[in-house]
């Protein structure tokens, strides 16, 4: 039996679709209105799932209070209330894509995680829309 | 890592559950409430989920808007304020019960969609409800 | 200070709208898709709330229960899995609009209420449209 | 009897908090996060509420399909995808809080609706804060 | 036009309804479950809305952060992972309905609040039931 | 393609999160809030799916009714409005975190399903933490 925690989260942010490498014309026709040069935003909702064994002592797979502060350290206090494109270091490069978004939280989270938990995120960019990373 | 994007859409349509090889007892008895002859129905939402790799130029793995204009086209033209038993080619000789309406649709978005993808699907009849379709 | 207890529910059913009135091309056009002859159908989810004074030895102002067990009388085994068209006394001359089903639940279960209760109830057609009755 | 029908709409906008007659100070102790000179977002829900009689003919308040026109008209094509403080007029001397922007739309639907129906909305800025303007 | 702003929180607690006054069986009748001698307990959803004028220079009915923080101070410090019935000053001789829960929160609040606001609540006791307290 | 049923359902309940192999010393700081001797509570929401083979007369995996009486008969009979560490045999000597309960709630209904399905859960103690059990 496999057994994982879950524990959701939440930053607003603004961003716009852009690659430098293309045209404007180009940009314009393939991101839509996403690629606004004054920005859009979203409320982006955070779902972390740590799969892994349960201490017989805590009964725990993770203690949800050290995942709620390692999500508030990796991603809230770097992400929340930001411009994504213009004030954080990952998407100075990077097109902030949900996608894209959803890679860089993965990794950041994985990076700070014990090796024995699988990781798995979500993330939703509207109440419509979300992206999952697994690995 | 394994990326997916997934997409919410939904359709409200009438049905009744009836096995037409079945005595009118059998079918009351097996299908109860959802056998009613008049039909009776339901808000159903869709959740379609594409994995694949993220193409480095866009940052997506698949245009959202091109998934959503394919539910559009394969699924809420075909199903929304329709009759399921009645109105639809796909539910003249299947019972269109979840686990049916979500085959059928997971398959008519597997044929649209690009080999390179794989694609999942939820299907809620009632909120507390759903299907899953994943191959 | 007011005080209202809300308890909530939820029905399934088929309906169609049709004014018998007009020709067939009126009803299209006004109707739309909800005119589809063969009918479509909606989850309805309904909230139920009812203000008064609160019971100084039980401390409600109505039992829950009691509540629950009203609506399931009045509401619920009269229109779940039916088609209202065909299937109820209530709509056989009424236009099944989301208007009409909400005002006819507030009339039914408002006969039933002591008098010393305020009645309002929310009506859910769809997750983006409701209709509130109130008196 | 008094009856309601609401729709409920989206935008996603990016916005930044701000009092132009203040200094740089005051408008980050005041505003704190929502002060970031490259703006944050969010995606903001909608839902209006326009109470009035009930057409005999029809068995609407009013028709969902002219609300949701109007909303798409007045609110979404005006906000949707935009930066409030830049890409607007009625932000470009207004600071776009939430109580702001609330009262922004409910003037916009206001001026376009029949005088016989009241005026109700409700603006979600995140899951957890939202504004109502009524009048 | 009336604006008024809302702010969302929640606390975890356990409870039991008994009348001390009454009989065991008279108890076990009236509470059912609820009035199991061991307790049980809920996830308790708070929504707090203040009404108010706007202040011009700020765009602000009441800065949603001083909301938060009386919600948290008044509510969620005090009741949050407590036994309601053995915990808390309030409920040792006050019967924990949800009714009796909501009008203590808002009686709280309202002697913090400025008295230019009017002040309304609404208390989730489960997903499907809900109390409210305006005055 | 793999096709699983859900259905969702939910209890009520007061715990305490302790090992009494422990001093009080480190139960408190180990378990927090969640250590109060008097007990807290949540409502917890359960999601069951049963992967499996469609059945060709039905078009059901399982049929949903099924489904919600057995989950009623272990689930909710067992631990609805219960004290979980007092008033249970499951939790006696087992501490009830969240991973714990999800997990006996597996072994509980994987003994009483056929072996052709799969079995997955979902345990939300609250909207922002949830426990996933499969096997």
């Amino acid at each position: 039996m496999n057994i994982s925690v879950s524990r959701k989260a939440h930053f607003n942010a603004a961003h716009r679709l852009h690659n430098s490498n293309w045209s404007d014309e180009k940009n314009a026709r393939v991101f839509g209105k996403c690629n606004n040069p004054n920005y859009h935003g979203h409320n982006y909702n955070l779902t972390v799932s740590v799969a892994g064994p349960v201490d017989s002592e805590t009964g725990y797979v993770i203690d949800v209070k050290d995942l709620k502060d390692l999500i508030k350290t990796e991603v809230e206090d770097r992400f929340d209330h930001k411009n994504l494109n213009l004030d954080t270091e990952e998407f100075k490069n990077l097109n902030p894509t949900a996608e894209n978004i959803a890679a860089v939280i993965w990794k950041l989270l994985r990076e700070k995680l014990d090796e024995r938990y699988n990781l798995k995120i979500r993330l939703y960019e509207t109440e419509r829309n979300f992206v999952e990373c697994e690995g």
